[in-house]
Parts: C-alpha cells; sequence; structure tokens
C-alpha cells in the first residue's frame, strides 16, 4: 500500500510508424520521457500498434499492468502545425485509407452500443494556457478524426468512464506535428522539433497532474 | 390528416448576418427555396437569430408549428472551401467571440444533462457522393466547432432524439462558404456562388429524402 | 483603314486542359467573351497549348494576325481560391511535372538573353480594386511560377517589349481558381464559378482599356 | 594580400524584430553564427534595420567593410513552415503595413531605372536538397514579396551585380518561418527551432561556398 502511494504512474503512450514513414514523433517524444518522475508521479511510456482493434488491446493490457492515474496518448497529425490537445472522442472508426493491417473500417463504431462520444478529461485550456506561455504552439482541437488516432482516444475514455479499476483515473489525446525530417519529405509540411515536443510533453504531464478543474479561457472554435 | 400526408414538410434554416457582415450566405441561400417542392415535399425557408439560446427557441417554436420530417440547418464558415454537412454535434458552447447579442459562454454545455454528443441522422456520405456527382465541391466535416452554429446543431439534435412530436424525424447541420461579394473583404478566402449553394442545397434535400441508409463510403479524416 | 481603327482588338487566351483535366477554366471562362464588345473594341478568345514552345508560337501567330492593343492571358492555379492578375513575369522554365507534350524543363531561360523579369503592364491595382468593389474576390500575385503560364506570360511581355508591331500595346496575366465541377475532385480545393470569373473577366478588360495610369494602391505582400 | 585570400568572409544578416514582435528568428539565427569558421571562411552576423532605404545603406557600409565572397541575407516570413532561398529580387517596393519608421512606399522601384528584376547567385536547388537531406524542411521559394525583404534581397543584387568591389562575390535571400515562440502567439502558425535554423544557415553556407553551378533539379511551382 505504501509502495503504491509512494509513486503514482503516469502512462504515456506514442504509435509505432504509419504508411511509408520510418519513425513516428508521436514514439520518438513519448520514449524520450520513459522513467521520468514529474513530482511523485513516474512516467511510463508504451508503444502502440497502429492497428484498428489491436491499439485498443494494447491499450487495455497496459493500464492492466500500470493502473495509471493519468493516461495520455499522443499520435502524428501531419499537416498540423501545432501541440494539440483533442477535446472530444467519437464512436465511429471511418478510414480514410488501410491501417497497418491493412483493415479499412467505415462508419462503424468503436465500442457498439457505447455513448456517441466522450470529453478529454484532462484540462485541456490550462495545458494550452501552459505550453503558450512556456514558448510552445498550442490549440484545443475540436476532431482528433476518425483514423486508429480517434479510436485509440475513445477507447480510453470509454475504459476511463466503465473499467472499476480505472476509477479516479483521467486521460485524453494529443495530435501532435510531424518533426523536421519527416516534413523535409513533404513540401510545404509545418514540422515541431523534438526538443519542443519533448518539453510541451513535460508541460503537458505537469498541469494535468497539477489542474483538477479546467480553466474557462476561451479556446473554442467558430466551425 | 390526408392534407398532412399529402406533403410532407422540410425546414431548412439559416442565420442571420453575424459580425461585421451584411448578408448570410445560409440565409440567402436558403429563403431561394422557400416553397420548393421537392417531390411530395414542401421547403420552407427560416431565419434564425445567430444568439445563443435564441436560436433554440427559434428552432423551437418552426418545429413545433410545421412539424417537419426533415431539418437541415445551414451555416456560414468562413475560411472553407467547400458545401461540408457536419457529422457530429457536440454538448459544449465555447465562444471565441461574442454572439449578436454579446453572449460569450465557455464551456458550459448547450444541454445540460444531455449527451456528450448526437450524429447527424442525415445520410452524410450519400449527400457529397451526390454533391460532387452534380459538380459541387463538397466533403464530410468532423467538427462543427463549438459556436452558435454547433449550439443549434446540437439543440435541433437532442430535440430529435427526445421530443415526442419529433419521432422519425431526421436532421443535421451544413456548413458553408462565403459568398463570392463577402469573401471579396477577406484577400485569399474561398468562396461559392450563390447558384452553386443553391443547387447544393437541391441535391441535399433530394438525397436526404430518398436515401434512409447512408452509403459506406469513404469519407474520413486521418486527424 | 478607317474601319481598322473603328474597332480596337482585345485577345484573351485560354488554356487547353492539363494532366488529367477535361476542361480548363481559362478558356471555358474566354470562349464565353469571344465577340464581346467592350465599348469601342471587339474581343477575340483564342485557345493556346499547354505546352512549352507551342505556346510562345500560338501566340505570335495570333498577335501577327490581330494586331491586339490589349492581351490578356488567362490560366489555371488550381488551390487558389481568388481571381488574380500576375505583376510579374520571369525568365525561367522551371517544370515541376512534363507539359502536355512531356515536356520539363528545369531552370532554363525562357528567351535566352532577355531581361530576368518583365512587370505586367495591365494597371494590376485598379484592376483588384475594380473587381472587389464587383464583388469578386481577387488579388495582385507575385509569383506566376514557372510552368506554362509564366513562359506564356514572359513571351507576352517580351513580344510587347520588343516586337515592332507592338508598341502601344499592353497586356498581362491573370490566375484562375478551379471551376466548382472540378474542385469537387480535390477535396478541400476552392473554386470559382464560371458566371463569377466570366464578370471577373469582363471587369478586366474594361479597366484595363479605361485605366492608363495605374493606381497607387497598397497590393503588396509582406513575403 | 596574403591576410585577405587566407579567410574569406562570409557576410550573414538577420533584421530587427518586426511590428509588435520582440525578436526577429532571423537575427536570433544568423547571431549564432558569427565568427563561425566553414572551411577557410569566416562568418560575420550583422543586423540590419527593417526600414527601406536604411536597410541598403546598412548593408553597403557592411559590404565596404568586410568585402565579403558570399552574402546571405535572412528575413523572417510569419506563415511560412519551411526554411525556404529566394529565386528572385524584383524592383519594386509595395508595403501592405508600414515599416519600423512609419514607410510605406507603394509600386516605387527599389533602385530607379534599374533592370527589373534579378536571379538570386546561391545555389537555391542545391541548397533546398542538402537542406532536405539533412532533415530541414525547405522548398525554393518565387516570391520574396514587395516589403524591406524584398527590398534588401533587391538592394543586395544590384550591388552585387554593379559594384566594381563586388566582383566575383555572391548572394542571395532565405525567408525563414517564425521561431516557435512567436507562433505560440499565433494560433496555428507554424514554426521552426532555432537550433534547426541555425543548422540550416550552416548547411546553406557550406553549400554556397562548394557549389559554384546550380544543380538541375525540379523545384519549380505550377503558378
Amino acid at each position: 500500500m505504501p509502495a503504491k502511494r509512494a509513486s503514482p504512474t503516469v502512462l504515456l503512450t506514442g504509435f509505432e510508424p504509419f504508411e511509408q514513414e520510418l519513425l513516428n514523433p508521436s514514439w520518438e517524444a513519448v520514449r524520450a520521457l520513459d522513467g521520468w518522475k514529474c513530482g511523485r508521479a513516474t512516467v511510463h511510456a508504451r508503444l502502440v500498434p497502429c492497428v484498428f482493434g489491436d491499439a485498443l488491446d494494447a491499450l487495455d493490457r497496459v493500464m492492466d499492468e500500470l493502473q495509471p492515474v493519468l493516461v495520455v496518448c499522443i499520435g502524428q497529425a501531419g499537416g498540423r502545425a501545432e501541440f494539440t490537445p483533442e477535446r472530444i472522442a467519437i464512436n465511429v472508426d471511418d478510414a480514410r485509407v488501410p491501417d497497418n493491417h491493412g483493415r479499412q473500417p467505415i462508419d462503424v463504431p468503436v465500442v457498439p452500443g457505447a455513448p456517441t462520444a466522450y470529453f478529454s478529461t484532462l484540462p485541456v485550456k490550462a495545458i494550452v494556457r501552459e505550453l503558450r506561455a512556456g514558448g510552445v504552439p498550442a490549440s484545443v482541437s475540436n476532431s482528433a478524426g476518425t483514423f486508429v488516432c480517434n479510436h485509440l482516444f475513445y477507447g480510453l475514455m470509454h475504459r476511463l468512464a466503465t473499467h472499476p479499476s480505472a476509477a479516479g483515473a483521467r486521460g485524453g489525446f494529443i495530435h501532435i506535428p510531424y518533426l523536421p525530417a519527416q516534413a523535409a519529405r513533404f513540401p510545404g509540411a509545418p514540422s515541431m522539433s523534438l526538443e519542443t515536443l519533448v518539453d510541451a510533453l513535460r508541460i503537458t504531464v505537469k498541469t494535468a497532474l497539477a489542474v483538477k478543474h479546467d480553466v474557462a479561457e476561451t479556446g473554442g472554435q467558430l466551425h
């Protein structure tokens, strides 16, 4: 019992490379923080496959094992310029391209019979405020898309909302830009350096652990 | 009773102008179809205020009056280039700017205690397919934002899901670009002509009345 | 002889379709004005091949034949949202993709030994001002690219600057968006209706014939 | 004489902050390389005012003093995501906003009576190739705009082309993105870390010193 209370666990997940990429910035960033102590908490970084279904199985296994109090899943959003905490996960898989196992579900629920959507339980506004104050370009995003990222995000939030062992735990999802070396292959694409991404993750974990009730700060979008 | 069955009602709503605009393309487009007969159905076009709360009151009144079998609410999305049926309405008001009455809610629910989100019950994939076939640039959108447009969309879907008189009725929301004369004031902004917008609305209504089960066609987004 | 002076000639050119396109908005728009009388002037619309070299040969032939006082060449700029008069033609061919005859020159001059660039002799600021006043989204562009459009533009300006028969004649180039039916095949792409394009061309010709000295109105870009 | 040949001089210039910015990435990046030895060459970094006219006076003074064999001027391009060597400088000042001294020239030449444009004499294609190979997002740009950046670029190229002491010297201009801390204030804006910018400058100087004849590699734009 004292052991458990001695160091709460924070789980960060990153995805394996997707499509023709050789690396995935989400995994490069989170693995840099594996073992990091944020206050009393210890960060564990884990790799998740970019495959519908398998991603959730992997998440379930690692949550069973680690019993984290905070889970932040990270995914690549090629084309975005900012570090973007997602506001909402939606109960649909709609793949524009096949995943890493060739699966391409179209308009089927992530979890049949479950709610249409879940809001992130991260303090997304406070996180964005702290990121900007720390010099990191960041915005709240209102759509995590409908591919494996949203799939994992939805699965995470559904487990946090319904699994007995998850009581009191919080979590969410963040989309991040390409690394510069990836963007160098896509003329015009924005990027963010690994150093900035890792700084941003530190700020995120620190803020998520400290802020219980999100700030009421404007971060909405007209459309 | 026979009179009622003789001509089902379709309700199209458009918004009043917003910010410094002198017109709103959503109202210009829908009012052009007021009285249009689409098969047996008759289209009614109504103006809605760009005000949190008031927009829903107006919608309630007109739905009580008209008892429509199909409701399509339209809103302006300055900066978008396409006709974009929205997939999902979310239960949050988060205004980046004040509405037309100076109200600026931040992170409060549209309907307290109601579900986190509702999916559109329009066949959005079939509509996009028909629009493209008809020469109209169109895509499914996965976020209607968090301003009055999403507010109205959420209120509509909540009423359709819960109001006794709405049984069997369907509805959704579509964001549309600026008109050319509006975009002429914002260098770089895309636009769509009124003629194209009205054509697109006709295709939308026709498809929504004809297609009961949406097509499983890819229309997702990676993020 | 008096007959000739009675009606000055305006030449509008449009390109044949390019890549997998079935039509080119530049030709669709200019051919709608073939034979149009703008004041005393008569508009002639001609098709130009989307081929390095051949495009200039075609232009030379039609200018020899028509002896126009005003030449406006039009080209498609997929991805642009506005009607964009070009400020400057540069003396380089640098093809990112092959032209319609498979030619792909890289970093060679349009006209060896000729000046590095020519400014348009159209009153581009006055044209943009009149277009916006007429409800057409428009901006001055500072780069016509380095493909066949810039090639034709440069060849035109070089001929206007050096050919004996061109004394006093003026000309320039305008890039225009996709038509809606084209953009319907490229999710996210902006477009402009044929009706708006034709209106814009009328305003352009009228303004170019009326304004001898361009207005000093801001239209620059920071970068 | 031996002293002169012992270490050729490379001049890098950066601008002072512009508008409400507190810093300018161009100066932050170049000053990090002041004194750097690239092979036999020595890099000198100098600050240039963001003022029409004064920028060229400052450039003239430092070139008189240093007699550089290579000059690379750097400027901020807020909104761009890449490191972008400019292909061409054009002989026009057209300020969308006032400069740091309140000057706002509109459609006047940088140097009256001088050529319409100059091409960069940097090997821009080779530089972009080496940057991408080195993991830096980069593209050739075909327009440096019409503000103080293009003004300085044009003045530089005019001096290199006409000043007796500049024989054999080469030069050009590069636009760079915001730093992350700047972009954090403009939601949606792309950025590049100082570390990446400094790496990119090293690659640029090294390549410019090594490559006398640019590679014929596609880098053009359709429009």
